[in-house]
């Protein structure tokens, strides 16, 4: 389907300034603007993995893989530029299987002026997958990394957590807007998305940055899927439970020093609820804590097989 | 197998300058040295279609998914700087699949000193596939695109044709060194790489230029492999039919203004031979020169499901 196909995909992406030369050649030229560096991010979600086909709108997986992946850029505080689509499509329905696939996808691309500067689409005896490639470039206030909360600083996290498998696995903003406007207004001293749970992300920013971090658990703003999941037939957790360790929330944790604290959360810019979970502490590992007292916590998350 | 993996690609992934943030946070940093534009290219390559894993060495399955990304960039006489790898491993022996596919891949990242910013390691129930994303710069002779070839021009290919399967297809040498050097030395008007067949990528090299091209079948460069292949019992295809239509060359296809030409076939530090097969021409289509005969010929080529 190779000829017919890329015709299609230049009749449907809009053309971007960003990418002068694009779909078609043999591989693509990005303009930066005046970066001479790039922030690059990939990841794969696949059909059994991170979505059943049978059960979803093959839209919601386009958005879903590119969205993920402008999570990634955000938690960088980088701004997304362009991206390239590679896509697996099962033989038998290949075409219009592809087309529903870019539909969702060119339209969240759309809203967050993300063009769309190649790929490869490939057809075979497999389940349904996509790897997209974003490209970024460091926002106004540059980059964000894992590495860099010091004790003291304070846990922030934007929106809220739990019972992302309800829909918002699929339907989540990334949040790029957000990070972008915090780094170019706030000292922020580290960041992670958060895709594999709150405590196990929280867990990997603390380790990069050679420190601890102490929650509190009644401060989690616990999403409302992660109440009507725990209400579930059969579900085992609680909802706070659900916040802590469901995967895929991807928001963002933030580590961000005390004396931004009062001015950060006041600001009715952001666009996003921030909320103050706890703070980083110098010793490692991650604590529960409550009033005086301590008692330590697993992470526990969903980890990619 | 995600945080224990990551440690194990920290450890044998090699730091590298162009790379100030890579395996192991949300996203990678490229620096681009003095450059505002990067080339970007992504290929997928998968157990069944481009390989058999059952036949080949999974070394040379990374090794081919890196190479098929350079030669792209090479085709646009691009400077490789980093690549992302996504990469699908099927549950039964992922490990260890992981870790020959990354020793191949990382052995050719090495001779060309591509860092490996990142990726995404995905453990599913589907075949092994891997979609590397290839990012360079622009070198110092500027890009080459598809469009640019002009009627005169001569044709002007690298090394040999036909026959890959028998091993090429998974050993080749990206023409990157050699993008370079006629790309800072000569004039060249358009190039493409030979991924679908040496008639294939030609055709469309044409069409994207808007000419035709005339070639003289006696002198396309057969290689060794495609004589071998048409002796094989059973083969029907004669070695100029296979040099001709067999894809994965991975070869270049110049347009080469012909004032050029006496210098650039005279000129010994190319390093791989370059032969003069024929020129654009203004009528459009493929053509078989035969001294002042003209028979129209009709691409045939692998096309990619």
């Amino acid at each position: 389907m190779e000829q017919e196909w890329i015709e299609y995909l230049r009749r449907v992406i809009p053309g971007n300034s960003n990418v002068p030369v694009g779909i078609g050649d043999d591989a693509a030229l990005l303009e930066l603007g005046e970066q001479h560096r790039c922030v690059v991010a990939v990841d794969i979600i696949s059909d059994g993995v991170d979505f059943s086909l049978a059960e979803v709108n093959p839209e919601l997986v386009g958005r879903k893989a590119l969205a993920v992946n402008l999570s990634d850029l955000a938690a960088m505080a980088a701004r997304p530029i362009a991206a390239l689509v590679a896509l697996g499509l099962p033989r038998s329905h290949a075409r219009s299987l592809a087309e529903q696939v870019y539909k969702g996808l060119l339209k969240l691309a759309d809203s967050y002026q993300v063009a769309i500067a190649g790929g490869d689409t490939h057809v075979w005896e497999g389940p349904l997958f996509l790897a997209v490639t974003a490209v970024g470039i460091p926002g106004p206030g540059g980059i964000w990394r894992r590495e860099g909360a010091r004790p003291g600083d304070f846990i922030v996290v934007t929106g809220s957590f739990g019972g992302s498998i309800l829909g918002k696995h699929l339907t989540f903003e990334p949040r790029v807007r957000e990070a972008l406007y915090l780094a170019e207004h706030y000292r922020i001293h580290a960041a992670i998305d958060v895709s594999d749970g709150l405590l196990l992300d929280l867990w990997r920013l603390a380790e990069a940055s050679g420190v601890g971090a102490e929650i509190d658990f009644d401060k989690i703003p616990i999403d409302p899927a992660a109440r009507r999941l725990s209400l579930t037939e059969g579900d085992q957790k609680s909802a706070l439970e659900h916040a802590l360790s469901d995967g895929e929330d991807f928001e963002l944790i933030l580590a961000v020093p005390p004396e931004e604290i009062p001015r950060l959360l006041a600001d009715k810019k952001v666009g996003t609820p921030l909320t103050a979970i706890g703070c980083f502490v110098a010793r490692k590992g991650l604590w529960q804590r409550n009033g005086e007292d301590r008692k330590p916590i697993t992470p526990a998350g969903y980890v990619h097989g």
